[in-house]
């Protein structure tokens, strides 16, 4: 079997040998990838050959499409499904001009069944063409990436044991979700318990916690004591509850990953000059009760007791909850942590978007999460007959909402790190044949710093009063959230970005435009973030979230690495 | 008391003198009214005042508004409404910074009771400053009218008659709307038999028509002989029924106008060398069936005998009612006209829109009813993160529906007699935070012209495919109707136009956006419309369509002096 060393140092007839046939008749990706060397890890040589396509010519990424020749129903298949396949496959060409392209190996590497691979198709084939191009490209890439990691003998180890904690954690689900196959695990219901239970016996027994314990809000925390074991603790950790019908990697590989490390420590007999605390944090979705970032917001020392009377959807108070569940209400105000005894926070989280999976990377580093701002407005006309009212006589609302739809989108591109988006958009009880005289339209406005936010909003407010002025229209915006941005700690990010260099990868700096428990530790703590890349353009909060054992490798490697780096400081 | 002689041969002082007071102290008004002589008509001198004011510099405009020293509500008004009138006054000058302008007299000139002054306050507070502006100055013309009426001795006598016979037909309603106060009369109710039987019973015993007879569908025909009984005719009418909870001139003032005409001149004994046979069309709104033209479309022939079968949402078949109500469905067929006996279709129909309310014109004559296309239609790009998605990787649908409603404004805008409408606007489902993956539209285009109708129609689609190219997205269009355009014969229009001109006002030309019974007679006749201005800016299939019995009496001298104009060729 090849090893890395000999690929590093072979000439260009080994290299293009070692790499034979790795996507299929498609010599020319392995002869650019050459020119890439050195190729340290196994990581950076499939992100060169993914790059190498990404920036080829559009015919041979076409001639890449039409020539493979992968059949992705496994041989397992019944006769009924094979008929469907057929179906499937002759209406996906018709459709696309290119046959499917599926990595039958699984996320696990360890094969999806029949009736895995025709959903897949099943979903795929109402896709748009470019989207699905881009697919099958990174398809591809897995399928390729795969055979390397055979040729070379690499295995994922710590990824595969990420990924098996995740589906044992997915098993426990809320009532009724668990039978439709739906994941959801809300604020401290059976399923949450269950999982707090769960991931405090594989800290304590599997990964040799020093310290377990569920604290007075349901917070599962993990202490790996440092050799001192007064010294000063990093933090780490993402929460273990998730949205309704949502993944099973958002958050908790934020948990599980830190976890995989400290079990390697532990299992070294090594302990590092500074204590790692993991926690995974029992609510950040706010689900069951209004009461996001509870979890991380009890670190910080925040907690509103008003929230104690909050109802969930059965009539059930907070303090019912968390009395039911034996948690100590007095003693939430402990929880707060003092940051002199800590380093800083650093959490891994999911994607939750399409950048890395479209870039081809499988981490990327956090610059700040955004700050953000929303607003319900209404813009309000006249309705009037669409037939009898004369275009320079109308007073539109939807037009005027139009307008300000692709003014937010034109603002929000002006600079690389804003998102605006009008995501409700309605004129109530329309017609066909009436001119608007309402439009109701909601606006979500993020950027990196509170500055830059404040001025898109500002922006985005001037227009809309503009607009309506120009044309005659009235209209209200109501300001429903504001979250302030926080900013990477520059010497944590500097840490990441060097992890990721670790692993042989190119260091995509990028916003995260979700919010996560860093921005509650941020109030107290220098914080910074990883991102791991997301299967499916990033999907998250639905069933479909997926990354592979091999990112979540890398995640626990970049991971370790800074561990390393934070000891030689 | 002076006459409108007395006024055409004054000299300034007395021109002056005989308008003295008329709005307030705005004597400017009266100075500049002196250049637009001659004025041979109360209404020209009406409308030139409106225009004098409509043409004036802002400032002067302004003033006109915060010095009228109009109060309008009743002396008869009840303590509390007093008190509620003084809360609406002070919010009104709050809000505006003039006092509301309310012609009290109504629009009979008999007079507003106090509720009704109330409630006009209370809905236009809700109104934009501009168009409120715009109203104020109207109601402070048809005060100046109605005080020039008096000081010149004039009654519209036929509008009266015409506005009264409306009122007394609208007390006839379906069963439930009645007794809320609204207005409904759909195909074949007991409330629209008992229309036809008013309107047949006026013809005769009032009118003097020589024959009157509800005929095979519903329609009521009424013939007033010509010298030779056997002359050609000119057929006139508009429609009985009305759209549920509608205003009570739709249709009928189509009827009622030529029914005043044709007894003026039974009245006088006089006999044209043509017949005027007036027909009032049964079903022109399609509300209980839809069987839209139903009236119409039988004069020329057109009956879906399949529409027997449909029911009404009681479960009552087409061709029960009509049993029911004692029509012969055989001798529908019997119903369509014969070209050859008929000179033309002549229609009046309040205006439905904006356009001659705006101008201060009481009278606008139709160059075509539209033509129209309407399709229903859905974007679909990705529903994706509205936080992690960057602006460059985002499939929006609503944001390419945005771009589609301002083409369809801007393209709309090119030509003056298109208009263009994206009434139903919907992003399903949508999320604050989500990038719309769907959204839903619709659109409704018309135009004076086929070609001009099918030009805008290929264009606006073009542009749709366009956007969704650009922005990697998918769209459906389905069309939904396909009506085509009526333009009216040259020389029935050039007979509205000297009727209008007449009557000593300006000429205005215009499409009708809506459709009329004159689109179905288009099929076999030479046929043009006069429309008559709607108070309220045209507001129409709605309780506060209103129009003057000053108006109305100025389309009965239209539809007169028409009927001199075609016995004179």
């Amino acid at each position: 079997m090849p090893t890395l060393q000999e690929l590093a140092c072979a000439d260009r007839d080994r290299f293009l040998a070692l790499l034979d046939g790795l996507y299929g008749r498609a010599g020319w990706i392995a002869e650019r990838a050459w020119a890439r060397r050195p190729l340290r890890t196994l990581a950076q040589l499939k992100h060169a050959l993914a790059d190498v396509v990404r920036t080829a010519e559009g015919d041979a990424r076409a001639s890449l499409l039409h020539s493979h020749g992968i059949d992705p129903l496994p041989a397992g298949a019944t006769p009924a499904q094979r008929a469907r396949w057929r179906e499937l496959d002759d209406a996906y060409a018709a459709r696309f001009g290119w046959r499917i392209a599926i990595a039958n190996a699984g996320p696990r590497g360890t094969g999806l069944d029949a009736a895995a691979v025709i959903a897949e198709a099943e979903r795929r084939l109402d896709g748009h063409p470019g989207i699905e191009r881009d697919e099958c490209l990174r398809q591809l890439h897995r399928i390729a990436g795969l055979e390397l990691d055979r040729r070379f003998g690499a295995t994922p180890a710590q990824g595969n044991r990420v990924w098996d904690w995740a589906e044992r954690l997915a098993q426990h689900s809320d009532p009724g979700c668990a039978e439709r196959g739906e994941l959801t695990v809300t604020y401290l219901t059976d399923a949450h318990r269950a999982c707090a239970q769960r991931l405090a016996h594989w800290m304590r027994e599997d990964c040799g916690f020093d310290e377990v314990s569920i604290d007075a809000v349901g917070n599962v925390v993990g202490v790996y004591h440092g050799a001192d074991r007064d010294a000063k603790r990093l933090l780490t950790g993402s929460h273990y509850d998730t949205v309704r019908n949502g993944g099973k990697y958002d958050g908790r590989l934020g948990i599980l990953v830190p976890m995989a490390c400290v079990r390697e420590l532990h299992r070294a007999g090594r302990r590092l000059p500074f204590g790692v605390e993991v926690v995974g944090f029992a609510e950040e979705e706010g689900q069951r009760y209004k009461a996001t970032f509870l979890g991380s917001g009890a670190l910080v020392g925040q907690f509103d007791p008003a929230w104690l009377e909050q109802q969930d959807a059965d009539g059930i108070t907070l303090r019912e909850a968390m009395r039911h569940a034996g948690l100590c209400i007095a003693d939430i105000p402990k929880l707060a942590r003092d940051p002199a005894r800590y380093l800083g926070f650093v959490e891994v989280h999911i994607e939750q978007g399409p950048v890395l999976d479209e870039l081809d990377l499988p981490l990327g580093v956090v610059t700040s999460i955004n700050g953000s701002l929303r607003y319900l407005g209404e813009v309000v006309g006249v309705a009037s007959h669409a037939g009898t009212t004369p275009m320079d006589r109308r007073r539109d609302a939807a037009v005027a909402v139009a307008e300000l739809a692709l003014f937010v989108e034109r603002r929000a591109c002006l600079q690389p790190q804003l998102v605006g988006t009008v995501g409700m958009l309605e004129v109530p009880n329309g017609s066909i044949n009436v001119v608007p005289g309402r439009c109701r339209f909601s606006l979500d406005l993020r950027a990196t710093t509170n500055p830059a936010r404040d001025a898109l909003a500002r922006d985005v407010r001037a227009e809309l009063a503009a607009i309506c002025a120009r044309r005659g229209l009235r209209f209200t915006l109501e300001e429903t959230l504001r979250a302030d941005a926080a900013p990477s700690a520059p010497a944590w990010q500097q840490r990441w970005e060097r992890a990721v260099q670790a692993a042989g990868l190119p260091v995509h700096r990028m916003p995260s435009g979700a919010g996560h428990d860093a921005m509650k530790l941020h109030e107290r703590l220098p914080q910074a973030m990883l991102f791991v890349r997301g299967e499916r353009a990033g999907i998250s909060h639905n069933p479909l979230e997926s990354t592979t054992s091999d990112d979540m490798e890398l995640a626990v490697q970049a991971f370790a690495a800074l561990l390393d780096d934070v000891a030689a400081a």
